[in-house]
């Protein structure tokens, strides 16, 4: 019965997707500032979300917690700008990503196309469900969104304008699909649907994302974890060095980008070390070093091989202190997680053999590990942030959303 | 214990894979050269396979599957030509793919990284183990290569050829490793270890791909099967069409872009289908239509749901006459493999509309299905031509088996 439900879903987006395809792009971008307009301070979403934050003590969120579910009419506004500014980017289905004329005459052409039908999964956040819509649609797929139960209201409300706007510019219904059965096995029911849904993308706890690692039958595109490094080489400016560790570490400490542990070169320790442990202490950050650390940290607690692994999301810092460049980069592949690593450094062999050997989606030289984003690297609008080398790899706005084909064109061509 | 072979082979990749990260692309190209020499007429390789060609009958191949078994000295200097034709492409490892400086000054950078190991499985033909470590190697990719027992002793001897060649250009020896286990449970084993393999590759039958899509743990690059169609739209020119449907269908009939279905408008039916039979059972084929086919084409036997979702690899061909260049492409849809798919017109709009709608990895117009190979569309050398749409699609070359990176230089910059 349920299964049933869903692939009926499931066979909508599908059929939607067809559509969708050929659009026109004006079309998606009508759609969207008209989506854009009928949010700024629409009271029904803002009632919405007032039942979801009355009842989210109930189902267990903190404080922090209810405060990212929770939708004011200036976040409702930031939530329409978003959609404003999908619609002035360039739209990733049909551009030409290369071309050429073979030796025979035969024209080719590599053009964006979409994906097609996109099943994602993510927890409280309501603005993730219009970053979503909106990104799905824009690059030409269709989206299957299950938002958590805590936001259930708001997300009912928000799905309800974008589904409501999609008919008018001739855009079919079904291309935002909203899944409000409460029962999780409707998630396990999605994910064997390897023959209507081409992705999946799980946005939430590692839980979640084992779940669907394990479960799902079609591509995964996952931000698993960020456990980020900054090293703070022989050759850095310490000046530098403090106000980026700060920034990386404590600018919001709960993000994925944010720095985890820092890496120092033992020629500078002694100088740099005592210092940054004042300004994180100041910050309120509590520092877990290896043996060297604490010599000269006397305040560090010891950390343990589980700190070093650790992604805090909080203000805590695991801090070793390295012999060599080379060391700092086999402790990052030891302990880091692909994502964010960074180094500070004057000398230009420095950066090169670091942004060489680091294997990250993004490696920063002199600069916040903070900037690791889709809006910072000019992407625009983000859905998440890939922690996989497979298809996507880093921040993934509307280009990353789609997949290619070869238009390959000849005057009777046969070949010999 | 094979468990434990399996992983200690797959750590080696692992930490070859570090290495080839950062080795020079003169060191990669001279290694192809240097291949390429020592294979040019090499007795021992071609002794080794006069080994396998005498077993191939115990193991139950047939005449044509002996041929693409058996070297010559012909086919081996194909091979060595197609390493140095490797050796001659640009290095994927390092190229900057866009670039930009934001706004704040922040440097930002994509650049092609390698994948990191692959494990490659195939079928019996041994120039595919050239190819694979050609590819993976000049990508930076370290390989694990799983032949088939058919043509172990070959393997076995190419392999040699390109692990001694390995450390006089400083390679790392473990960068090609050959597993010559019989045993199947290997495949297994290293199918396990997502932790070490970062992709694998099947390349072969439906069984063995359907083998590997269930046990992966890692991402899987396939190419699943190839029901390449042929429409002859209403404004054809009939002549040009039979000429591409001759050769889309009997240039080389086992391979996966051979056309195995032809769509007729029903405008051009009445004058095209005679010609085309006569022309298709002059060269052998058989046909199977539809009704309207078959009052046209008395020898055309009927054609089933099966034959439509045929992969025949083989001189038949399934024939359909059709309203409509939209009912075409509903066919394509309901029973193609999203491979190749071609049309025939002299009108722009049926082009256009036909190129957009039909979802392929290369979709034709006025040419034959064959010309869907990376040699024939720029990319040279291929491991594969991929049927999914996620990370690679059709022909897989180079940059196919390389992921990127952001590198992102700042002075200082923190995040507001």
């Amino acid at each position: 019965m349920l299964a049933e439900h869903c692939r009926t879903i499931a066979d909508r987006a599908r059929q939607a997707s067809y559509i969708l395809t050929t659009v026109p792009t004006a079309a998606k971008n009508d759609w969207l500032l008209s989506c854009a307009l009928s949010l700024s301070g629409n009271s029904s979403i803002l009632e919405a979300n007032r039942k979801d934050v009355a009842a989210a003590p109930g189902f267990g969120l903190n404080a922090a917690a209810i405060d990212r579910l929770t939708l004011t009419e200036k976040r409702l506004a930031a939530v329409a700008e978003m959609l404003r500014q999908v619609a002035a980017l360039p739209d990733p289905v049909g551009e030409v990503l290369s071309g050429s004329t073979r030796p025979n005459g035969l024209h080719v052409l590599k053009v964006g196309v979409p994906l097609g039908v996109i099943f994602f999964l993510y927890e409280s956040r309501p603005n993730v469900t219009a970053d979503a819509a909106a990104l799905c649609v824009k690059s030409g797929n269709a989206v299957i969104l299950r938002g958590g139960k805590e936001a259930i209201h708001t997300n009912t409300a928000l799905h309800r304008v974008f589904a409501e706007q999609l008919p008018k510019f001739d855009l079919p219904a079904d291309a935002v699909q909203l899944v409000t059965d409460p029962d999780r096995d409707a998630v396990g029911h999605f994910l064997k649907l390897h023959d209507k849904i081409d992705l999946v993308i799980p946005r939430g706890g590692e839980s979640l994302i084992r779940r669907v690692m394990s479960e799902a039958t079609m591509p995964v595109l996952k931000h698993y974890r960020g456990n980020c490094h900054v090293y703070v080489d022989e050759h850095a400016d310490l000046a530098m060095a403090e106000r980026i560790v700060i920034n990386a570490k404590c600018q919001r400490p709960g993000v994925c980008n944010a720095a985890e542990s820092l890496l120092v070169h033992a020629a500078v320790a002694e100088q740099f070390l005592p210092k940054i442990a004042a300004a994180l202490a100041a910050q309120g950050v509590e520092i877990r070093g290896c043996d060297a650390t604490r010599r000269m940290v006397p305040v560090a607690q010891p950390a343990s091989e589980d700190d070093y692994a650790a992604e805090f999301l909080n203000l805590i810092i695991s801090v070793r202190v390295v012999p060599s460049i080379d060391a700092a980069a086999e402790h990052i592949r030891k302990y880091g997680s692909q994502h964010t690593e960074a180094i500070i450094t004057r000398d230009l062999a420095a950066a090169r053999r670091f942004t060489q050997t680091v294997d990250a989606a993004a490696v920063v030289v002199n600069a916040s590990t903070r900037f690791n984003d889709g809006n910072e690297l000019g992407l625009g609008a983000e859905i998440g942030i890939s922690t996989d080398k497979f298809h996507a790899r880093g921040p993934c706005g509307l280009r990353e959303l789609t997949s290619y084909k070869y238009i390959i064109t000849g005057d009777g061509h046969v070949r010999e």
